[in-house]
């Protein structure tokens, strides 16, 4: 077993979307990227996440938006395909072959290590290569450790095989019945994805609604529509144990149910399904990276500040991005983390001359160490304006504060709320078109602080109210943005108009 | 003939969707406002235009998005009923009955007036009612003209009986063959409208492109779809003789067509269609008003300023908005304008005391004699930021300046264009799914002036654009607007990436 040592000016451990976006702008101003990945390179979300679950998705919500306009609804005398759909999604998943993205790698110039990381001190890791090698890697500059999350699943689950998103997302059969344990936004996708696809879906919440991360309507018009298309969701549910055999997995549960009366018609059950998918949560991926040599905890998750420099390590040379931080649990505000302190580490070690002026501006040293809020050299959005999009049926989509953090925020806000339904655009769209969108507004500041739309396609008009949140545009000026007519997009007149405009 | 005379504060004429808003916002501090209109109220939206034409093509559209879907395709083995879409469309037109905008109207505590109003001096009116009656109407503060527009027909169509938006919305059988004569939106849509419902279907445009007011690229994506459904776009095209008989509707056409090798194929030829839709532009329903009692040119638009007043008329006290002012030419955009000059009229003759404070602020003539531009007074995005969504397939939605348009404002420009098939939604969204976005981009003040994009569901992607424009958020802040993963306003960030963020 050789022992060779490779010099880089930064290391970035993982190549999920994240670290691939952190290597990419390191390297702008000519630092060394070296990246090191023990699986595949294109992460969680190419293969195991967004990618293939929306890929499971899309088919059931366009068969059910032909279905819902009266004359199209004709045309769709079939059902949808459930091998054909897993097909596809192998597709979308490039088949779990991560070649393209392994091009894409090294023609933007990085270098990619296969294998598994650990830091023996500072700027310093021992890499196990995927080939059986072992190598010293040192960082001249800068580490970033963007090593994603991984799945939380409960000792009960232990000896059943369980689910996770991983499985669940690359599954090759549609079991008959499938229990989902979880209420958050993969179990919600995949309980919409795997009813589609003809299982017999039970969805055990522990707590008392759907997505609680979102506003209460949200979770509660996704608990109604999946209980429409035939989706058990059992409220206070907790597994109290489970046994695999011949027949299935079979799950204890203890649950509260409230009918109609309000009574409760819960308690212990036994439920017997094909597949349990466990989605109650993720934890950061620090177990084993040798963070103790730092003096960090392994197993937590890495503290960042809005340059993304990791708090507690001196010297400025320890950065983090993406689910390992705590801070962010999606693809795209794990990126846009990344964009953040690829552009840091690019502009603090910029190894060009002091009167170097090229494409990129010439070093720009003084520019990150002068940085302030919503320059490109913090992550400023992390806290004020961070966008979700569940793809449910319907789907539901926000951006910034809820009427609840913005209270416990201590601002002084207006609430305002439309049925989508009421629209000119909805009556065209769909017969019985069901939504609301709703605006949380900061009334000292005279601007949307928070965002939430719910209702089918309402994936895509979130980005305005992101860019009216991130741009502090004054509600008097956004009374001047006319929406297109007919589009659901007039929510935001009928919005304004509500707040009295 | 019994004749009478009726005061009011204010006098709107034409309930179509801009006069609504005229009247209900002018009324809110407390003047009495009479509406006149000779045909529906709620106006050529509702029953003939914007409603009626998203009822037609709204079902094609989920057809199509579900037969692009790889698995959901299976479940599409019909084709659309015609027979049930023109049903819906009935119900989306209310059955041309406006009992439910009456309603409206009188609940909003306005008068109407059915019937044709003329000037007959300065605030002085006739109305020939629907009911035989003739009345004298004053207004003593405002008159409003809000009566739209109407479509030009050349006089080569006189005795052939051809249809305009309203006989093609409101159509009660599908022609086998249709021929459509103009490019743009009420062309282009009726056009997919028609070849959905099963029309063959050929299109006449003069010029040598679709959709002259948008991109090039836009009418162009529109004219490949239309082709690649069957239907016909003959550019260059003049139609010389129409005559009908029993075997339908004759146009002899001289056209140029240019083939594949370069080669012009065309010339004169006879084309024999059962209907033909006559969608060359319109011009503001000015001619029977008795304009030349104030001065002003029958048959011409209404010239306004940023307030709705109309220029050479002396006293501040006539106004126009929508259609009729030649300034704007959508529903949406008139309806802004609306409010604006409901807004200016509430302010500027508000009858309560100067020392009242009440739920409107008490009185406001201060203000709207002080407002400056993006102020509530002034219609400042008629010039900066005017939104418009054509339905075809590929939508196709742009807001603000052209490419074209920015030059020629001599601004200095970036254009960003990226291709929407690139992005990860579109792989989940359809199998070759194609699109295009552009951003152009003000470079001295950093701030987006244009957008245009062009694709299936696009329609929705708009209203950030609009945002961005209006609130002239800068692109180093728009940065930090983080669109959702994956959704198709991942493009935002492509584009920045394209600005060199």
């Amino acid at each position: 077993m050789a022992e060779e040592t490779s010099h880089y000016d930064v290391v970035v451990l993982g190549a999920g979307a994240v670290g691939e976006n952190v290597a990419d702008r390191a390297s702008r101003t000519g630092l060394s990227v070296a990246v090191v990945e023990p699986a595949l390179v294109g992460g969680e979300c190419s293969y195991w996440a967004c990618m293939p679950s929306k890929a499971l998705l899309r088919p059931g919500d366009a068969v059910a938006a032909a279905q819902a306009v009266p004359g199209a609804d004709a045309a769709v005398t079939g059902r949808l395909d459930p091998a054909a759909v897993l097909a596809r999604r192998d597709e979308v998943a490039a088949h779990w072959d991560d070649a393209g993205q392994v091009a894409w790698v090294e023609g933007a110039g990085l270098t990619l290590l296969r294998g598994h990381a650990r830091f023996t001190g500072p700027r310093t890791l021992v890499v196990d290569g995927a080939d059986g090698t072992e190598r010293v890697v040192t960082a001249r500059c800068a580490v970033v450790v963007a090593t994603g999350s991984l799945p939380v699943v409960a000792e009960t689950f232990a000896t059943v095989r369980p689910w996770t998103s991983r499985e669940a997302t690359s599954a090759h059969r549609v079991p008959e019945r499938l229990a989902v344990v979880g209420g958050g936004v993969v179990a919600t996708e995949l309980a919409t994805a795997f009813a589609d696809l003809g299982s017999d879906v039970t969805v055990l919440v522990r707590g008392g609604r759907l997505l609680t991360g979102a506003e209460p309507f949200a979770g509660q018009a996704v608990a109604r529509a999946l209980a429409d298309r035939g989706v058990r969701v059992v409220v206070g549910a907790t597994v109290t144990s489970a046994v695999r055999d011949d027949a299935g997995v079979h799950l204890d549960v203890v649950h509260r149910a409230v009918d109609g009366a309000g009574n409760d018609t819960g308690g212990p059950e036994r439920l017997t399904v094909d597949e349990v998918l466990v989605a109650t949560g993720r934890r950061p991926a620090t177990d084993d990276l040798g963070l103790e040599t730092l003096g960090l905890r392994p197993g937590g998750a890495l503290e960042v500040d809005d340059r993304l420099q990791v708090a507690g390590v001196d010297g400025g040379w320890l950065f983090a991005a993406g689910d390992v931080t705590g801070r962010t649990a999606t693809t795209h505000q794990g990126k846009y983390d990344a964009r953040v302190v690829g552009d840091v580490i690019a502009a603090r070690f910029d190894p060009r001359p002091a009167d170097a002026g090229d494409a990129l501006g010439g070093p720009s040293r003084q520019d990150e160490a002068a940085a302030v809020p919503w320059s490109r050299y913090r992550a400023t959005a992390d806290t004020a304006a961070v966008p979700q999009v569940v793809f449910t049926r319907p789907q539901v989509a926000w951006v910034g504060r809820t009427q609840e953090q913005a209270a416990h925020a201590g601002l002084d806000v207006e609430v305002l709320t439309y049925e989508l339904g009421d629209l000119a655009a909805a009556t065209v769209t769909a017969a019985g078109y069901e939504g609301r969108a709703q605006l949380v507004v900061d009334t000292r500041r005279d601007v949307v602080v928070g965002a939430t739309f719910v209702g089918p396609d309402v994936a895509d008009m979130l980005h305005a109210a992101t860019i009216a949140v991130v741009g502090e545009v004054p509600l008097s000026r956004l009374w001047h943005a006319v929406p297109s007519y007919p589009t659901l997009s007039e929510v935001w007149l009928r919005l304004l108009e509500a707040a009295g405009r």
